[in-house]
């Protein structure tokens, strides 16, 4: 039961020789520490430290890869505990627990889901059954009884991790209390914030009046008049950077840039706040801010991620009963290479800046961002994301850009998880896969046993630090 | 040679560990019945239980997967007694086996139509030889003896094939004779129809004008007005519902939706029948069409299918000899992310409704329906169709689809086809290539071996029957 | 250290059942002569028969390959030799191959440029070592010191190679000259051309004008005027056939094709001659070029190939100082299936014309090249190109092709370099991915051994013969 839960060798390919040399690879890197340059964890929990609540609190209320398949099957999300916008849920944690437990093992058999979730209870609660029906009740109560442990701690499991860096994502105008909290505190860890300015960069982001006004009250700038707009933004981009930012992030629903003249953009802010922005100038707009956003990062050396080509809210039931990011964003199919064109004619061409890209569209690895990234000093290439952060979507990934891009345009592994407890899990994935493609490559010849070595910790270590500047 | 016609291993992994696991997985689902939710078989052939005709009748002329890629070596149509608009063709069966069986062993090598037929050629015939130039007659022989034999009768091979349900398609207008003379026969075996309104919901139908006026004529409803074409439909899909059908079909260019006011649609109808409707008004007609066909299945329980992104015609010089369904029909780019929204959004929330979604669009697996299907309680996902109903199409699918949908979004195999004999050889691909995927992960350590067994039967049996509400 | 850098295993499936098939499929083909029928090496390095210079000249400042995955790091192309527009560059050709040698293990891990290098550094020159800084200048001398030798001339080296046919291309105003040198020179082997007519049908090309006017001095054609144009383009690919051209070649962004009218036609030559013409309507000229181009094909004969997809020069900065193919040409989503259909429906169904397509968006295989391939009796599939013209490539490609268009409506391989030490890697890559793609059916016993091995064989030699009319 114990190794079915999590076999010493899961994800590991089933040619023996192959396995042999996968598992060598594996071993030097098990152990290496996490870096967690981009993510969507809580400062507070660590700011804070006190213990996480229930289980369901811990393992499903909060994770839409999890009440996304259960809602595939006609479960309503209030009984998994997901809040409407009165508030209103299951409060039950141990009846949603059952419902979960019920549906655990046939729902999410073969999904990255299972991996985690197996993970987090083996190796941080010790459980050693399969969560079912038969078991929800024993697991439950050993999750319970742990949880208030000091070992249990946010801090204790971050340090029990092995996380060397961690990277949170907040808006622009987030005060940062919890990340200042931490850095004047006697708790020695790197956790540090990521600049995501989209709800002042989007005019069509749900908060965008509202956030516009709340960023002029913070820097002291007429965010109605373009320069002081950007002159606010700057401000905030360094107020993050002092935090110990080393990055931004951008969240639109393409890749296209463009680069519009000042009083165009000038003209379009004041649409933007008036509300007459029409779609397709919105989108002008985006375009222009990503350009606007690389120039910062030229001044200020935030390195620049961008992922491109989520449809936020398709379901506009779930969206107005229960609000963003609730399982219903669907990738659309993206063009990076007229997108990008503008922004990377640019700035593209400078060694010093850094835009690391990410795709929801796999059909644009091998066609657009291989090939850009083997060509611009400045594009990297972020990991599978999202949809596609899983065994197979890591094996198509390095299948279909290693051959343009190589190793080295990558930038190693992002977890991208509001679920604290599957960081370790979701880094073990990635070098399970990272360790099985390097391994395939030796037994076929294509590398030697020591190049494998040494790209495999790159790939962990040595890569995410340098392209995050940690 | 006889193992080499047929090996009991075949598309078995080559690794012995994993190779002995889908052995395993597959003996345990090899003999179960067939569930045969979507196809184009005639009921006729069950109706009137008269022999099959010549082998090249049966195996050639019917079957565009054959014809087409002869045809793509620049053999005339007409050589193979597909017949021309005039009905001319040529008519020597045996001369057009010859033709066949020549370039049978090269041109087909490697493709699923060579599995399929070979498979047909020994389980029902007992042919153990490669078809070739030099076997050709012996070959054509032993089938032609056998097919004048009881044992050869459609229904006799209906049993022998141990079918449980098998769905046939037809037309919105049809009499469903053969359905009727079926249901009221002495033999109890469950063929059904399936609806398929496209002549009278596409105004760019070849048939439109003309399937309308019966469609007026069957249900006596004035098909010029709106409210009463719509009555019109309902009232066959109560026709078809109380035949036995369980679902309807679409089978549209793209898989845009839209819906439009009462006003607009009658507009559009009026100019459909006037032909002075314009190609981009056509699309917003299907559009609101499929809408209204979800509408529908709300009321009368018919599951929906939608088969997507098929540019029917491409070569217009064999259409125009030859007619529809000629192997010129070739997939298009689709997007089933902003096409579905407006359906899905009026009625993907009920779980009560199901919609079966079918691609052409392989980039659409991962990208889009996977994770559209992971979400909407009433989107399940169709397998892999036509040009991607092979082998290496069915890992691609379950490889592209599990991690973000899992196994229970997905509704097991449809053959989809109008060769029955090529029934039991499909269906056994399908049981191979799904029980070669779940041993992969078994060996993987990623599922366990009874998770495998219980999703193999599910795939095989129990999801289409429950997903077809059979 | 020798048998890690050309271990005779290489790119041999590890499964050891697999592996051995594979070999003995391998070894039936690797000696076969090369049949090179496209590619962008220089006739007049044959006619002259001079050294080639020196090891950076050779390896690295020709190879867009080479020095855009350099570039990728930062490193500026004028340090690798590569020479701006007033021809400025380091000159000293070590300094570049220490650079160079700094980079290549792990800049070029898991790429087929490093297996390209690899095998000319072994096959070629006897270098055992792997290339790195501390090999650099033993492995820089041991080459220099054998290019002088007569075993190590042009001629000799295509001898060594194997070469029975290679083909070159020059655009349509080209003198032949060297060709000309070559068919009337002692030396017996098989140099041609290939007529490249985009620089005189392409409006946006950057010759476009000046080419224009030469060739209307070559033919004594008023090429203003649009049947002499027409009547000009044939006179010269009459002269290329006579030459020994067996095959045009086109490349242009898109696959799209259209029919104008001989009036709108004339139109658009004028306001291409007078600069007046918009994006709009270049590429209705090109598109409606391409119809002509195959029209004429049916005249004399020349196989037809299309290149589409490539959007040249995306980085202007690089452009705009080092000029064309500087290795910033990106692919871009394409759709053949509405862009071919006018041309495939004019001659498509001809079998005596020919229509060779090749790819960059590897989304279409599967969706519409292999379905169109599989149909048409003219068209027929080139190989993976440019960026999928690798392992994984290959892979893909037959996966994706096969079960759809067969083995024989595809043309065997194509090195489509200026790389002219190379070419025996890259078929020697293609032989070996054939061969493994085969063994695994034999394997999974979806065709026999024999017929393995008479397919490898077509693939490597008769197909390319037979397409290419060698």
């Amino acid at each position: 039961m114990t190794s079915e839960l999590l076999h010493p060798d899961r994800l590991f390919p089933a040619e023996p020789a192959v396995r042999q040399i996968t598992r060598e690879i594996y071993q030097s890197i098990q152990a290496l520490p996490i870096i967690s340059p981009h993510g969507h964890t809580e400062a507070r929990w660590f700011a804070e430290n006190k213990p996480f609540e229930t289980p369901s609190a811990l393992f499903i209320t909060p994770d839409h890869y999890v009440f996304r398949m259960l809602y595939s099957q006609g479960i309503p999300m209030e009984t998994l505990g997901v809040p409407d916008k009165f508030g209103d849920a299951e409060r039950n944690s141990r009846k949603i627990w059952h419902l979960f437990a019920k549906h655990y093992p046939g729902l999410f058999r073969g999904t990255p889901t299972q991996l985690w979730i197996d993970h987090a209870l083996y190796e941080v609660f010790g459980v050693s059954k399969t969560l079912n029906a038969a078991s929800a009740d024993q697991i439950y109560d050993a999750i319970s009884d742990q949880l208030n442990k000091p070992t249990f701690l946010p801090r204790a499991l971050f340090e029990r991790f092995g996380i060397e860096v961690l990277a949170t994502t907040e808006s622009a105008i987030d005060s940062l209390q919890h990340h200042k909290h931490l850095n004047q505190s006697d708790w020695k860890q790197r956790i540090i914030t990521t600049f995501r300015p989209d709800s002042v960069t989007n005019p069509e982001h749900p908060d965008f009046l509202q956030d516009i006004h709340k960023l002029s009250e913070l820097t002291g700038q007429d965010t109605h008049n373009w320069h002081q707009y950007l002159e606010a933004l700057s401000i905030r981009r360094r107020f993050f950077a002092e935090s110990g930012a080393t990055a931004t992030d951008h969240g639109f629903p393409t890749p296209f840039t463009t680069v519009l003249s000042q009083a165009q953009c000038q003209r379009f802010l004041t649409q933007s706040l008036e509300g007459t922005l029409s779609a397709e100038e919105a989108e002008l707009f985006r375009g222009h801010m990503l350009v606007e956003m690389a120039r910062m990062s030229l001044q200020d050396g935030l390195v620049m991620q961008l992922h491109a080509g989520s449809l936020r809210n398709h379901n506009s039931l779930i969206f107005d009963r229960f609000g963003l990011d609730k399982g219903c964003d669907i990738p659309l199919p993206v063009n990076f290479v007229e997108g990008l064109m503008p922004l990377l004619n640019e700035v593209g061409n400078n060694p010093e800046f850094t835009l690391i890209v990410f795709t929801l569209d796999e059909s644009t690895y091998s066609r657009e961002l291989a090939p850009l990234a083997g060509h611009y000093p400045a594009m990297k290439l972020g990991p599978p994301w999202w949809f596609h952060d899983n065994p197979e979507g890591m094996l198509r990934y390095r299948q279909q850009t290693t051959e343009t891009a190589g190793f080295y345009n990558t930038v190693g592994f992002n977890d991208d998880t509001r679920a604290f407890l599957s960081i370790p899990a979701r880094h073990d994935v990635a070098r399970r896969m990272d360790s099985r493609f390097l391994a395939t490559l030796v037994c076929e010849h294509r590398i030697t046993l020591e190049a494998a070595m040494e790209t495999a910790h790159d790939l962990t270590y040595r890569l995410p630090k340098e392209a995050y500047k940690f």
